[in-house]
């Protein structure tokens, strides 16, 4: 049976480039077939494999320019029952596709919010009066493409999957652009070098320096912290923690018990590895 | 003469409502008369303060159920020369309009990414396969009002001031709903109970740790801490902090003078105080 990975889709996001390259390792290393399920959202794609309709989630938690992917943290931290089996990080590169024949004829641009974020600093040299609109995914943008004074921004292989002319490529505004995605199921993680966590605290001076101490003494590093509302009142907050340590060790458990003393709920999301 | 506010337009946006209300306080507590000017985004909102052509900017920095407004973070770290003068919260209550008479009607439903999101639960609950289609503003999305099918998630002043006709009012998921705005000029802060700051760390372990417990050692709290890539590359991140102090006192320009020796750059946007 193959297993099945569901992605943002259609075919052409990001996420679905990231869910092959999944699925070739796969099959590379554990002889394992995949098959790929789009979803309409980074919400649907978690609760599919949470309600056990499908094996594997691939979702973007990061972006080296937009930042975190709030989307994913907050779904993950309403559904208890999810374990990150794998990281994996891909270079992204944003392609301009247009009709046009020349950056001149431009006067609207369609794309996802991060993509347009990525871009910034290309669009206002570029189409400085461009107006820019936003869409669900770098794919859903396409369908605007009908008139030739539209360009989207999408992946060089949305481009080459519908055979549609690229006008400018390589348009984000950083060389090292790139995103990690996780890769989700309802079975324990395999354990590995990553540990992520999440944990909600009381209002208190100090509230969240304890929980940090808790890793720091241990010379544990945190390679992120990220706070999102608890969405009851302003000024309440969770705290998304990436560790680099491996959960199953005695040190690492001790500074978790640590921190559960010192939070109000504590959500541990499993050990795993980033796959090369 | 009359003091420019710039924020996000066009009129019926929840940052002219926010101008509004600081309008309304110059003129009750100040004697000052103000003037609205909107923008077409919330960087150039900023930037136009920062070049000297209007005399204050004010921008959403946080909202209860979406967190962080990041093209405010972002912008602000680049531009250096912004103080915070205020803070004011505002509630915020979204309203559903369309000339159709009942829900079914409804297949898209146009509005700005925070508000959409504000509303996730309401509109999985009642229109769970209308599309959902992300604008640059609440207020951008009344254009689309052109068919029975569409409805727009707007603010209840948006209704009043173009005439529109209401389907259902106070469709966001959570009653105490709010956003915290900043009033930024080029002349330094008034001062306040509130301090609001941003550094960059070196990466290794504790680097975090450290500047927080510059402010937990004096018994100050941070209401609020937010983590924006530097988009260098992934895994690296600024900090911005909230302290509930005043810069004014020797402890926190202490606890400030211990911080700069721990990160990598540290900007201090000012003391302010939240409006009532």
């Amino acid at each position: 049976m193959p297993i099945s990975i569901v992605h943002l889709g259609p075919a052409g996001t990001n996420t679905e480039t990231a869910a092959l390259h999944y699925a070739q390792w796969l099959t590379e290393t554990q002889q394992q077939t995949a098959v790929l399920c789009p979803s309409p959202s980074i919400a649907q794609t978690l609760r599919t494999v949470a309600d056990g309709e499908a094996d594997l989630a691939i979702v973007p938690v990061e972006n080296s320019i937009g930042g975190s992917v709030t989307m994913t943290l907050d779904t993950l931290w309403h559904l208890d029952a999810l374990q990150i089996r794998h990281a994996l990080i891909l270079p992204i590169s944003h392609t301009l596709l247009s009709y046009a024949k020349v950056l001149t004829a431009i006067q609207k641009v369609y794309s996802h919010p991060q993509a347009l974020a990525q871009c910034t600093v290309w669009l206002e040299q570029h189409l400085p009066t461009a107006q820019l609109i936003p869409t669900n995914s770098t794919t859903e943008a396409l369908q605007h493409l009908d008139d030739l004074s539209v360009a989207v921004i999408s992946s060089p292989r949305a481009a080459q999957l519908y055979n549609l002319p690229v006008l400018k490529d390589s348009i984000h505004d950083h060389p090292d652009n790139c995103t990690r995605f996780w890769v989700l199921s309802l079975q324990p993680s395999p354990g590995g070098d990553r540990t992520s966590l999440a944990f909600s605290v009381h209002d208190r001076p100090g509230a969240l320096v304890r929980p940090l101490q808790a890793f720091a003494a241990r010379g544990m590093n945190l390679s992120r912290i990220e706070s999102r509302p608890t969405k009851r009142s302003l000024g309440e907050y969770l705290f998304f923690v990436d560790l680099e340590a491996n959960g199953s060790k005695p040190t690492v458990q001790l500074a978790l018990e640590e921190v559960s003393q010192f939070t109000e709920t504590l959500k541990v999301f499993g050990s795993y590895s980033v796959l090369p």
